[in-house]
């Protein structure tokens, strides 16, 4: 019996990026197609199985706790993006300044993708959805370096349009211009919680 | 900015087992402990940071692909679980001809968890919650040999109360008795499947 779902929802890559060294800088370069493996995407920062837990997850682990890296790939929708730019006044948002690994277009909401989902990719390689991203300053502040003044309204904007952090379920190579498909865990609010 | 947030809602564990070697039998071993790393339960069959994928996701892969090992830990809850047997007709159902790890008692409807949600035990040690295990065969074939005529009711008694698998975030020792706090990430529908 299968629970995890394949809908008619997708999207395709339109741009990938790879940060050289975080310490350094929050920016990512273009590639034209990157390697994922188990460890995250070949040749970049962020990858790794473990990592040392960071202030986003204070209240889970003592900051510096090794945890599994369940944030091996940043991605953002170019249609979230676009409006964060717009809603800053901006003509637009590179995605080089969030850091960000993967832009799709065509799926809605990215988001507010549903926890666990499966990013499947036409030539097989597959990420599973950990969860929404938050905004923190650093993208703000390789925005203000760009359009001084504008860095500091970055976080409001992005609010729920951040995108989602996720990893590598299955091996590949993912190319700009590849399609894929959205699968999904049952969707129903969990009872105790439900509003 | 934390997504990940800590609930009100928690319970203890009530029972803990290992499956020895899974290709030979189902059951699982009552132990009073058990050692958690990154690739799952010390010692137990369903163990590995990958496995060959399986019936369950051939809506994603083709059978025996290597995929991330999100099923490293079976959690059954002790509710749950009795009123399976109930509906059965039975005194009761051992978590053992479930094959599984774990037992919970005291987080509500266990099986219907957010997907990506968080168990936080007081050790220290964390499990993240894929998503909801769906009943197969096998349980079906103990029950049927511990009460004949009665395995066959199982798959649809236990629909949507046959717990969930998990995967080790945080390392660490989990015992009988301990208790543990469930982190959930928001809860919200996502629009384009919202009924």
């Amino acid at each position: 019996m299968a629970i995890l779902t394949p809908t008619d929802l997708g999207g395709r890559v339109a741009w990938l990026g790879l940060v050289a060294d975080r310490e350094e800088s929050l920016r990512s370069a273009t590639v034209q197609a990157v390697a994922l493996t188990f460890a995250g995407i070949e040749g970049e920062s962020h990858s790794g199985l473990v990592r040392l837990s960071c202030n986003r997850v204070t209240g889970q682990y003592p900051k510096g706790t090794p945890i599994r890296n369940v944030r091996q790939v940043s991605i953002v929708s170019a249609e979230e993006t676009a409006a964060v730019a717009e809603a800053m006044g901006l003509p637009a948002l590179r995605p080089e300044w969030l850091g960000a690994n993967l832009v799709v277009e065509g799926l809605p909401d990215l988001t507010l993708v549903p926890p666990s989902s499966r990013l499947v990719f036409a030539g097989g390689a597959a990420l599973v959805v950990d969860m929404e991203n938050a905004p923190c300053q650093f993208p703000a502040r390789e925005i203000e370096r760009e359009h001084p003044g504008k860095g500091a309204a970055f976080r409001g904007a992005a609010k729920h349009r951040r995108g989602v952090t996720a990893w590598v379920e299955r091996e590949g190579r993912i190319a700009v211009g590849e399609a894929f498909r959205l699968h999904v865990p049952p969707q129903r609010p969990y009872p105790p919680l439900a509003p």
